[in-house]
């Protein structure tokens, strides 16, 4: 395995040095050649299907595996988006003369070679692949084993191209233990692999983060909060809570804790719960929100719980600063949110509340490379360095310094 | 220790929020009361002293170690050169509007805690200090235990002032434990800690980095290379050759490698070989080299090997091609310059070495975060994500995004 990650590293190198219009008719050629080996993909894609009901997967798990003509369509149409969005290698986002006449300049380059860790859906495959293309990276790609015939004809099918175009294979590579322990040797690999982004459930995202000798980004849980501040507009603060909880709640950007001001939870806490309760909302109180209406209580739990669900904790807080608190001590540092009409509270609430998106009088649910305008999305990072937040390929980039100068030495 | 930490944490908290004036007068009186405690700074470091003394520490680790009127001034005067820099927090990096008018904007803040771990040097203690505290950062301090009086009241010094600004002290701190299970400690506290940034031998460098949960920004080796192009102006090629080895030898962006076209070889050896023995240099060379000029000879080691001493390995390379792949395989992504008047040649290695720093026709001497008009230097970082090449303290900050509604929901 190690010899098949020095190829990617050495592929890494030209990968880097391409430039935009090369890398736009590549993915434009691997979209349509995606959609023209559909049946293939699709006959690939029925052998997983059939182990995945052999070993009794859930049918959730079948439906992300599962491939059909509309969604190879969709994985070419995602190259052809990737194939659009701006060029990040090469920009100048810095640079200055100094007093000797050494010109400095900052310049974006691509990172080299990208892990990408993920589970079942294949559609990733060729997504995190034409991410990576674009801006500049080699990848090695972990699947899940589960995809492991569906990812290996869309692999083949995208390294065909870069042959053909006399560019080297290896800089979309798959790694061939599909196992758990593919996971653990590859986070280890920190000579030839630059940054590893794991994309699935938390358990994973944890073991790689906790165990990686390469830089990892992750996309970890979102515990977002929406608080409904004493000065709020009610019928905002229902629009919001509501769109935050019911509109897709099993992503991460989605609400779990509604913090209710005291000043006002009277007069909110009804009209909440029967809103919530029309979108079959399950609702769960704390002690205070108890005598104002009739739900589940919530315990200590429920505060740290990412439901990704129909449920909805509910606490009563005593005043800004109560709420802050609590998104410290509970909140993942993803989005949140306050509602209100008071200038200095909103102020305050942007100020202190440390996540990665924080939003006045709006719904969480926009934390969202697509809705930030990045175009495609790598993920939403829940780091706090290198990326946070929602991810373009920008960030899929670092820079470096080039120094121009006539002959300088240093005094 | 975590309860220590968990009030770094706290601390952090309200030390982001202050404004530059503030931080700007803490740094200030800081450096104030250093001067004026200078007696009872000594007669600590006295201690540290007699205990090196006693245990036979290398005479150049007694140096590093000792503080006099001189040194606790110029610690004083690194606080106010400190407190004269740009505020680097609240900056608006990006800014936009979508389509459904809400507004978007990526905002500098400060990373939050942020460890160090360093070796003897008692000045660190303060410098590091300053930096996090004026970029808006809590740190956790972890010096090494030969300079435990000079910390300690170095950092009693720093605290008494928070404290008097009815600031949290607990943002300067430094660990009790200053042993080696201090540092494996202190790397797993991810929960607390925000950013690792080691200082000192490549050993501990290479600890840190392996075992660290924290996002670590390394300062690693230096395997800087000068390339003299066949095309080289050759005044220039043994100006800026002599300056890269000689100026100040035992610093990371200084020259470890001397690679010569072999198209002029024949030429610039014997001059290089000349001066450089002038300036007491130490010359290895590979096979061809010696057929040149009579040095010792040069082994695969060598290539390897950041001597950080008036020694050069020399290596005659075919062409640029060739240049481009030593530095590839034994560089360390530092510093590595190019010496030539031909402009193709010159954009080639801009383009394809990846290092933090990439000169054409200066001395890789300049890679400094003084010279790059950073004011005082974090470091300079060997990391390929999050900060790269000479650190201010812009690079000790992180960004969050502010998104401003009136009302607007998901679709």
């Amino acid at each position: 395995m190690e010899e098949i990650l020095k190829k990617v590293k050495e592929s890494s190198r030209i990968i880097a040095t391409l430039n935009g219009e090369i890398k736009r008719k590549i993915l434009n050629e691997m979209a349509n050649r995606l959609e023209k080996y559909t049946d293939e993909i699709i006959i690939e894609n029925k052998k997983d299907l059939e182990f995945a009901k052999e070993n009794n997967l859930s049918s959730a798990l079948i439906d992300r595996l599962l491939l059909d003509e509309k969604r190879v369509k969709s994985m070419a149409d995602a190259l052809r988006d990737i194939a659009k969005l701006k060029d990040p290698v090469g920009r100048v986002i810095d640079g200055w003369k100094i007093d000797n006449g050494l010109t400095i300049q900052k310049v974006k380059i691509p990172i080299g070679v990208i892990g990408i860790i993920y589970e079942s859906r294949p559609n990733v495959t060729s997504d995190a692949a034409g991410l990576c293309f674009m801006s500049g990276n080699a990848c090695i790609l972990k699947g899940g084993k589960e995809a492991y015939h569906s990812n290996s004809i869309i692999i083949e099918i995208l390294r065909y191209v870069l042959e053909k175009n006399h560019l080297p294979a290896d800089a979309v590579s798959i790694l061939p233990d599909y196992s758990r322990s593919g996971v653990e040797w590859l986070i280890k690999q920190d000579k030839y692999v630059d940054l590893i982004i794991p994309r699935g459930g938390e358990k994973l995202i944890r073991f790689v983060s906790e165990n990686s000798k390469v830089p990892v980004v992750k996309h970890d849980k979102g515990l977002c909060h929406v608080y409904v501040h004493k000065d709020a507009d009610l019928d905002k603060a229902v629009n919001i809570a509501i769109n935050a909880k019911v509109q897709r709640p099993g992503v991460c950007n989605a609400m779990e804790t509604l913090l209710v001001d005291k000043a006002m939870a009277g007069e909110f806490l009804p009209k909440i719960k029967e809103e919530m309760e029309k979108n079959e909302v399950e609702l769960r109180g704390c002690e205070i929100t108890l005598e104002y209406i009739d739900i589940k209580p919530a315990n200590e739990e429920d505060w740290h719980t990412e439901y990704l669900d129909k449920i909805l904790s509910i606490r009563v807080v005593d005043d800004l600063e109560d709420a802050i608190e609590h998104i410290e001590t509970y909140g993942s540092g993803h989005s949140d949110s306050i509602v209100t009409e008071n200038y200095s509270a909103a102020e305050e609430f942007l100020n202190r509340v440390d996540s990665a998106c924080v939003y006045v009088n709006a719904s969480t649910r926009f934390t969202d490379g697509g809705v930030f305008g990045f175009g495609a999305e790598v993920g939403i990072s829940t780091n706090k360095l290198h990326a946070r937040g929602p991810m373009g390929i920008d960030d899929l980039t670092t820079y470096k310094y080039i120094i121009l100068g006539n002959g300088q030495v240093r005094e």
